[in-house]
């Protein structure tokens, strides 16, 4: 059997892995599991629910009859409850330590699989199967694992990196369009970090259906802007850019989440809001002018995602969300703001009458 | 004011950190509040109940009015509800990722709150303030954190160190007894693993109470023998000996606790059965003699410690227990048995059979 390459490698020294996206994604993934069978190694597939009712033969085509553990659809299931489930569900297997984990759905069943094998047994190899846009291109990449707690999103969690992401991309012809658009607002965020080319392609044509040809290229594009900012700080412990720039709108959309209440919003939906206000901070701060603003707006849109909060919200409870985001930093919340289209950098001390200002702007009530 | 020299360090890179045993323990502990108070961090002290109410006194003398989270008592506490209220309870504390946990506790509080540091925002500082033996001997040294299944102990967990250990051993004076003796297990146990000379003090005169004026002194040396063997295997990846040398005794003692139901027997009385076993596995392997095997159950039976089951147990659950424990790899399972005295290796391909012949010995029912 000759060996499928991989569409490219998160390099991390003994911790790099590689990505497979597009139509060899499912073979890569089939040789891996034969492979693991060969050698007797135990497994635990853990499928997001409504993937496993809407792609149940495609399921059982690649994981035939190995273990499986559901996790309910939607973020709440980012929860202490269906942690200990999917790690009961693993010892129930009898996973040993040189046993691993599946992880076969979107950001939830990721963040959440990914987790619990970073905690089982204090730690043992999974791998990323994501079937949503915004699991391809984003939290399927880079580690991040973890859970929320009524106090915040993603409060618990570790930094346990995959032993490769599989990306079919076929299989998001069954996604709802709503998540589409939900994936494209991390594409769009990733375009505004370090991509204006990317940014330019969305703005002149939209992307919009999972049958879109440039879809491939789009998703391993954004893998690649992903790992390199992974790469460079893998554990968020830059003072200043690295990881932290991949929150560029996510302070605020976090804060939005918590306040609706998780699910009201995806968490897509949610970054569409936040990278509009980001958008507006940097132009607050002189730093891009309103029209580049306006583009952002546009391309948001476009994407039909959001630009304003749908129902208005309280703007102190949306403040006091913020202040209790993992961004927070002994004390003093740091935001991600824009350079240019292309480029961001954080930034520190922005006094909160300028943010509370901000959310007004989107259809907060004082 | 001059700085506090710790009794010993454990050595291991940029997670190395101190360890103050005995009188100099609570100004240490004193010392570093009063630079987290200073540098305006933010704290969480999370505390055993038992404690709280037996100590009172000492625990406002040390924390003032710090926030804190209780713990109730008992091996039953590492769950995932009280790993989330202690989460939780941080999220209420406004810790951001410049903020520490302190666990004051036993072994519970500290592999509790432990794993709650390594979790929360994905990993914060945290400090080890034991107040039992047992977790001024061992389980506050080494970094394994961790919460229980119904499956099984340890399942789920990190490998996080603590930024220091406070073993304030005049805090033991209001040890109950079973508890200390408790301790005395991983004591024992250390002993026969790596301190032939500890043992045979053990053996000439036991040490029983917690005014014994060897005491700081044996604390500090069983700290020594942990952090020898933590650093030369942090993470328990060596293919023979290492860290899993410390499992002398806990296949045998972890079936015992599942099988009885966590919380019948305390975790050292299920390693003194545990000890003994692996004494007469030892023996059985023809390593050491009867003679010796005899001695160490002398020693066990000299702590107050039990070297048979209370109330007999069936000897197929107990084999079934073992066959889920963590040192299960890749379907079989490692023991650790003794050379000598002093002087431990890991095993393999032990057959079932006489492993339950000697569970049969320590009054299991067939």
């Amino acid at each position: 059997m000759s060996e499928i390459l991989p569409s490219l490698t998160v390099s991390l020294g003994e911790r790099s892995y590689p990505i497979f996206v597009g139509p060899s994604a499912a073979s890569a993934l089939r040789a891996r599991i034969e492979s693991l069978r060969a050698k007797g190694r135990r497994v635990l597939v853990v499928v997001d629910e409504a993937l496993a009712l809407a792609q149940g033969t495609a399921l059982d085509d690649l994981f035939g009859d190995l273990p499986r553990a559901l996790v309910p659809s939607g973020e709440t299931s980012k929860n202490f409850h269906m942690l200990e489930h999917v790690c009961r569900a693993a010892a129930q297997a009898r996973i040993d330590r040189k046993g691993a984990l599946f992880a076969v759905g979107g950001g939830v069943t990721g963040d959440l699989a990914g987790f619990a094998a970073a905690s089982y047994l204090r730690g043992i190899p999974f791998f990323q199967v994501p079937t949503t846009l915004l699991a391809m291109v984003d939290s399927s990449v880079g580690g991040k694992t973890g859970i929320n707690l009524p106090e915040g999103k993603n409060l618990v969690g570790a930094f346990h990196q995959p032993a490769a992401v599989f990306a079919c991309t076929g299989l998001l012809e069954t996604l709802p369009p709503r998540e589409f658009s939900a994936g494209m607002a991390e594409v769009i965020k990733h375009a505004l970090i370090a991509d204006a080319e990317l940014f330019d392609l969305l703005e002149k044509q939209p992307l919009q259906t999972p049958t879109d040809p440039r879809l491939p290229g789009i998703v391993t594009r954004n893998c690649a802007i992903k790992a390199a900012v992974v790469q460079s700080d893998e554990r968020e412990q830059a003072v200043e850019g690295g990881r932290a720039l991949l929150n560029l709108g996510h302070t605020f959309g976090h804060a939005i989440e918590a306040v609706a209440g998780y699910g009201t919003y995806l968490h897509g939906e949610a970054i569409g809001v936040g990278l509009v206000l980001a958008g507006r901070l940097s132009a607050a701060l002189e730093l891009i002018d309103q029209d580049t603003v306006r583009r952002i707006e546009t391309v948001v849109a476009s994407a039909n995602l959001p630009t304003r909060l749908r129902t208005p919200l309280p703007t102190d409870q949306l403040w006091e969300a913020m202040t209790r985001d993992k961004k927070v930093d002994a004390g003093e919340i740091r935001f991600v703001v824009l350079k240019d289209i292309g480029s961001a950098r954080t930034t520190r001390s922005i006094p909160p009458p300028l943010i509370h200002q901000l959310w007004l702007t989107t259809g907060a009530h004082p």
